[in-house]
């Protein structure tokens, strides 16, 4: 398997472009997908009980066998927008289908940007409208532009890998916590790929994957009205479809896992304010669901995430988290040791601390990258989740804007 | 009833003063009480499963009929710190059974400021020994000095009111989040009266209570290994003893939440680096516990409480907080309005946006107090929670200390 971070390697049957609209001040802020053929699609949602009105539309429409259109907008939300962002999400939906010539119910709508202000369509109609006689196989490769916001790069990523004997791909985008008009940790991801799959299939996958990748970061804490995960299949390759599971769904998910957790790493590097990509990795629990709710309680503590900001080896608020997470282990069995590109340091071991020296710690935490890792000695499960530091310009980008 | 807040009102009964044992650099960091003739007692404690030993020994030692001395120390919480933290906090509950002449089983023992580090027992022994001789009835009102960190004033508060003929008083201090080693908001708690209550009828209280104050507040939503609220009566008063329930249980239930409310509010304000108090006033929900988790997912929120640093009235935050709580409610129902006293605006009629005037929302949020209404419109229950903004202090206060 061949991982290519930072590069969309284009594929057949997916043609699209970044555009801008006007909605921004000056950045794109239009994302179009056209698939020719129509696209098997899958897609997870966010679990926000305000769901902004095209994560409403996009997972009806998602009941259509082949999905022929793409439509992104970044600058607004469209969440609590009422019945206003419902017909807005609809129009959307509606100027894609009049130009590719299908039913908009083949179209899928997601948005990004400041919750609670109604749509400008006035200019987002018109650039759908004028978009879509312009997208190309080469413009793939500009799709992330349309839904950066205060994003600091661009998050793309692909990977190759046999199946059925030939070469597939799954290039994908995502976008991070960051927006020109500041709000939530809106989270889009969008994966394409030539691989066969079978509807069932592709979402059960995707399923899969998210509980692994996408739902294991977090930036502070605040799950989006507006996240959301697509993934689409050209079929292009012509491998024999993936109906079942089997190997070839095992290999097929296994690629767009490694997808998924390289678009996760890159959207929890780039959180907001962000200086420190951290990564927890804890072991030694006796289920799955319980390594994960622990390992989010301390990927999430702003009091973790401010010591790692500052490189303070101030590891008992990690213990705490763990501690007042809701998932059981026994204190007196933890061990703990942070480790980075400059070395590895023990801090405590079966619940008692260790004495460590300030200057080795310092030396292991100055640096953009931590893993963070506990063994709770208490069975075979594990979990990784991955976050960032607190910092002044988290603080600066979510408060300071319109005082 | 009359609330006096900033004071501690003096009882018989209850002998206490603030002393500096060389745990901390310069400030108090000993809290000594002394119950001559036995006080009635109950607590609450955190519910983090890494337990500090003081939080550990003091629930035990609760059992005892009568409690004859209390010892906080700040600038170690004594947690994490395995067989020596516990051999260390029996240590400092036999050091004042020693002086006061009773077993240790009827002494309780808190512990607040750096996790995993081991008590320095040659200082606070020595302090402990020398301190019980030192108390007074008057030295009650400096007892909040050796427990406060960071906290920029003391927290203390006093409630009067009549019970069986005669005027009660419950006075009560706190400690709020903040430490010299700046860890996380541990939050300690202490009320004393002299109404004579049942040991169950006074657990049956401050359960209630905590519920309601205490368990409402915010800052980071990190809850410590060390949060404890103890509450002692020396009975002294000469009531009917309150043993059932009834007016008098109601009224001291009552006089004792209000002092709670206040403790709470004021620990809430003084939240490591905060610049405002906020308040979430949630109504219209059809049943108490689903309205104290939304208002809690509110108040926690760090993209809400970084939007009020701001003066951003940012309100979809807010609605994306309550949507992801877990709670459930109809967002095509809410009602959402900011008031302070520089009057107040609505922001979102019946689930859709209002227009707002920015520099009217301006004025509302310029103030260090504000009120974030919310009504779901669907019941009759309610909910109030209160914490403070996310400011660039709270990131140097946790971030910076060792770097």
């Amino acid at each position: 398997m061949k991982i290519v971070k930072d590069k969309f390697i284009l594929m057949d049957g997916f043609l699209g472009e970044s555009f801008y609209s006007g909605v921004k001040k000056k950045r794109d802020d239009l994302m179009l997908v056209e698939f020719p053929d129509g696209a098997i699609s899958a897609g997870v949602f966010t679990t926000n009980v305000t769901k902004a009105a095209p994560v409403i539309v996009s997972s009806a429409n998602l009941a259509s066998d082949k999905i022929y259109g793409l439509v992104v907008n970044s600058g607004n939300a469209n969440a609590c927008t009422g019945s206003q962002g419902m017909a807005d999400a609809l129009e959307m939906c509606n100027a894609a289908a009049k130009v590719i010539g299908c039913s908009s119910e083949n179209i899928l709508v997601s948005s990004t940007g400041i919750i609670g202000k109604v749509l400008e369509m006035d200019k987002i109609t018109p650039a759908i409208e004028s978009g879509f006689s312009k997208l190309s196989v080469d413009g793939m490769d500009n799709i992330s532009k349309g839904i950066v916001t205060t994003d600091t790069f661009e998050k793309k990523c692909s990977v190759q890998f046999c199946i059925d004997g030939k070469l597939a791909t799954i290039s994908g985008v995502a976008k991070g916590s960051g927006m020109i008009h500041p709000n939530m940790a809106t989270m889009l991801g969008f994966a394409f790929t030539d691989v066969s799959v079978s509807k069932e299939m592709l979402q059960s996958a995707l399923d899969s994957i998210t509980q692994d990748t996408f739902n294991m970061i977090s930036v502070d804490g605040d799950t989006s009205t507006n996240d959301m995960v697509l993934a689409f299949s050209s079929a292009k390759l012509g491998n024999k479809i993936i109906d079942s599971y089997g190997d070839d769904f095992d290999s097929f998910k296994e690629a767009l896992k490694i997808l998924s957790k390289e678009l996760s790493m890159m959207i929890a590097k780039d959180g907001e304010g962000a200086t420190k990509l951290l990564q927890v990795t804890l072991s030694g629990c006796d289920n799955e669901s319980c390594a994960k709710l622990l390992a989010k309680s301390v990927i999430a503590s702003s009091l973790v995430k401010a010591a790692f900001f500052g490189n303070d080896a101030n590891w008992g608020r990690i213990i705490c988290a763990l501690g007042y997470s809701g998932g059981k282990f026994n204190p007196d069995k933890v061990d703990l040791s942070f480790s980075s590109i400059n070395g590895s340091i023990d801090l405590m071991k079966s619940g008692a601390p260790i004495d460590f020296c300030e200057d080795k710690a310092l030396n292991v935490l100055k640096t953009d990258e931590i893993d963070i890792q506990i063994n709770l000695n208490d069975g075979d499960s594990s979990a990784v989740a991955w976050g960032c530091d607190l910092t002044y310009d988290y603080v600066k980008i979510n408060g300071e804007y319109r005082s």
